[in-house]
């Protein structure tokens, strides 16, 4: 059934719905505002008043007008507050700063030793943020929380990852409350995949865009989608699963129980299979000798930058690779019909052209609806710190973005 | 951007909020009202008046109460309006007429002549609408207006088929002019799979359910997607279009340009060449004869009740097409994370149970978040006159279904 709504809850609303369009912007005058948001310019000026004395918005200098007097421009202060990143990924931890706008301020990467526990390493994540920002000399109180990436699925309600494929230990783990007792902020937590869209949202290439599509491609490959400016989650917060979309019928078995997932196909140890197993059959390649040598020197990196430079091997396994991801780039279009498709994360770096071509050529040849719009495809502007500065745009976002479900919730 | 909201729309939205948590419900108090919608008893008091002033709600009697006095019981007056809907096949128009909890009171089909002008068939649909009104004895001004499913895609803002695949005559068909020209009630239109949807969610299973996907088998393959209540659409309203979603990568060409499709592989005239294919290398069946004799009398229908009496030729097909369907429905519930799948239209009869057994099956072990609930399949209530029932219902939605969207349109 539907809820009601009432006053309160549109004033709310109606705050966060200027702050997002002075967000956006390079810039922007009220006039502009109720230009785009509808609201009278009574509404908009009281609202932008109250902004300003809080701090969070300034008005910085004026703008020429057709006809008339110049306008002031709009911009939030990027000094009204800061955001803490956590990304907890499987080999690291990376910690980043950021202010109001989603600007990076400071960054920080562990590599996670062997064996250590879950606690433990929550513990030292929250030393580090604390590091940051001393140096920084960023005071407690224009700290406006922490967002943790983690791998999914997550449970909200409880502030807990359940069981992440893979990563037994993380298995129950009260995240969110650990996090909050040893950093003393609150803490706001997401999946990988997730965090990552709504940085891209906050300050990347979905900044434009209310409706797009986001392929996460970490240690496994996730998804995210956001409809309507915020990510829509699904009946069980499980939507947007891009990785165990069956790319290859009779494919290689996936830990979820099908084959040919496009996880199973394409992740980088799936990667890293296919190139050593072509390797061991002595096929030439500039990366033989290493393999000879030292099989476990040919990881994932190394193989992609093979692929750059053009290895027959490493470049026919990787095309293969694209040509996959454009198949499912193609069924998100089809089942979807978002505006943008991005791909970002950790993994991609030195394939991303490559990637970005085959799913860019496919997204313009083989959609239903491709007459009506050719759908975008993008490379995450944030590709290696994509996780971290996501959990960090997670508490703005938490913060300042206008839910029409906020209208009516009970 | 967004769009700010003020209070006329918030009192609107609310009037529909207390619409549709009547209409959901077998009879509800206004008690029950406030706790599902959290609107106070006062607003709900005001908003209740005034719909049975109106005559749009009636009380029926009382409900028994835990403690306290009995409960007044509301419920949508049938009588508070009529709506007709039309259905434009390939093969034949529908019409029906249904009352204003969307239960249908008259329906009538027309083969379509072949050669018919599309302006010709529409006047032809407009009279058997004006003929079905004259003998329910409903007056013009209980109607509440003319709901017609069209094939797709359409251009909404010009009321316009733009061009359907493989139907030359009807593109640029200004649809929406012509039956109002025609029939001379306001004109609601929408694509057949979408109609169907619609309907679905007014009076099928779709009732309770908030988000679920429809996959439409007719001539050719569609779908649709509710999300928070109302179609998703999509960048370029061309969402859900899961009969392109490819299952078989080196399988049938398809109209649209790829190979392998969902449609090319399952509609009615795949299906009726494949087992043609079978039955001309000479494979025992009960179909052998008819097809020696006329191979046209072997058609779509024929071949389902022969699958639905267990014939092997038949059978062998019908169950791949299930399996390709199941992909499908696995795919939705990765990508969406819907609570249920509904498959409906016109070319499912005899085969359901087969397509619902596959299709519940994969769904039960597929899905990557199986543990975290199975997506349901059912078998829509309305497969025969889905799409006319849910053009109707267009009407109905339109009129009384509360959108947030609503809320903040400019």
């Amino acid at each position: 059934m539907f809820s009601g709504t009432n006053l309160p809850r549109v004033g709310t609303y109606n705050v966060n719905v200027v702050l997002n369009a002075i967000q956006a912007s390079q810039g922007i005058s009220r006039v502009e505002i109720a230009k785009h948001t509808g609201l009278t310019a009574q509404t908009i000026s009281v609202i932008v008043r109250r902004l300003i004395e809080q701090g969070i918005v300034q008005e910085v200098g004026s703008m020429p007008s057709a006809g008339g007097k110049p306008r002031t421009s709009l911009r939030i202060n990027p000094a009204a507050g800061y955001a803490v990143g956590v990304h907890f990924d499987p080999i690291e931890v990376s910690v980043v700063v950021v202010d109001m706008t989603g600007r990076e301020l400071a960054e920080s990467h562990q590599a996670i030793a062997p064996g250590l526990a879950p606690e433990a390493l929550i513990a030292e994540a929250a030393d580090v943020a604390r590091t940051l920002l001393t140096k920084l000399e960023i005071p407690d109180e224009r700290v406006l929380g922490v967002g943790a990436a983690c791998p999914g699925p997550i449970d909200q309600s409880q502030g807990m990852i359940i069981s992440p494929p893979r990563r037994d230990r993380w298995t129950e783990v009260p995240i969110k409350r650990l996090l909050t007792q040893y950093i003393g902020f609150d803490v706001t937590i997401d999946n990988d995949a997730n965090a990552a869209a709504i940085g891209e949202r906050w300050s990347g290439h979905g900044r434009n865009s209310s409706d797009f599509a986001f392929l996460y491609m970490g240690t496994g490959i996730g998804g995210a989608i956001f409809l309507s400016n915020h990510i829509y989650r699904g009946a069980s917060l499980n939507a947007g699963e891009f990785g165990h979309i069956v790319v290859e019928p009779s494919g290689t078995p996936c830990y979820c129980g099908n084959r040919g997932c496009l996880e199973a196909m394409c992740s980088p140890s799936a990667i890293v299979k296919e190139v050593h197993s072509e390797l061991a059959v002595g096929r030439a390649s500039l990366l033989a000798d290493a393999y000879q040598k030292d099989p476990s020197s040919v990881d994932h990196k190394t193989i992609c930058l093979a692929a750059a430079e053009n290895d027959d091997v490493a470049r026919r396994v990787i095309e293969r690779v694209a040509e996959y991801i454009a198949n499912c780039a193609v069924i998100i279009a089809n089942v979807l019909d978002v505006e943008l498709v991005v791909i970002g994360g950790k993994r991609i770096t030195h394939v991303a052209d490559m990637y970005r071509e085959k799913v860019s050529e496919a997204l313009r040849t083989r959609p239903l609806a491709r007459k009506a719009h050719i759908v975008r495809v993008e490379i995450s502007s944030m590709a290696n710190e994509g996780a971290a500065l996501g959990a960090a745009s997670l508490v703005l976002h938490a913060n300042y973005a206008p839910n029409t479900a906020d209208l009516v919730s009970v």
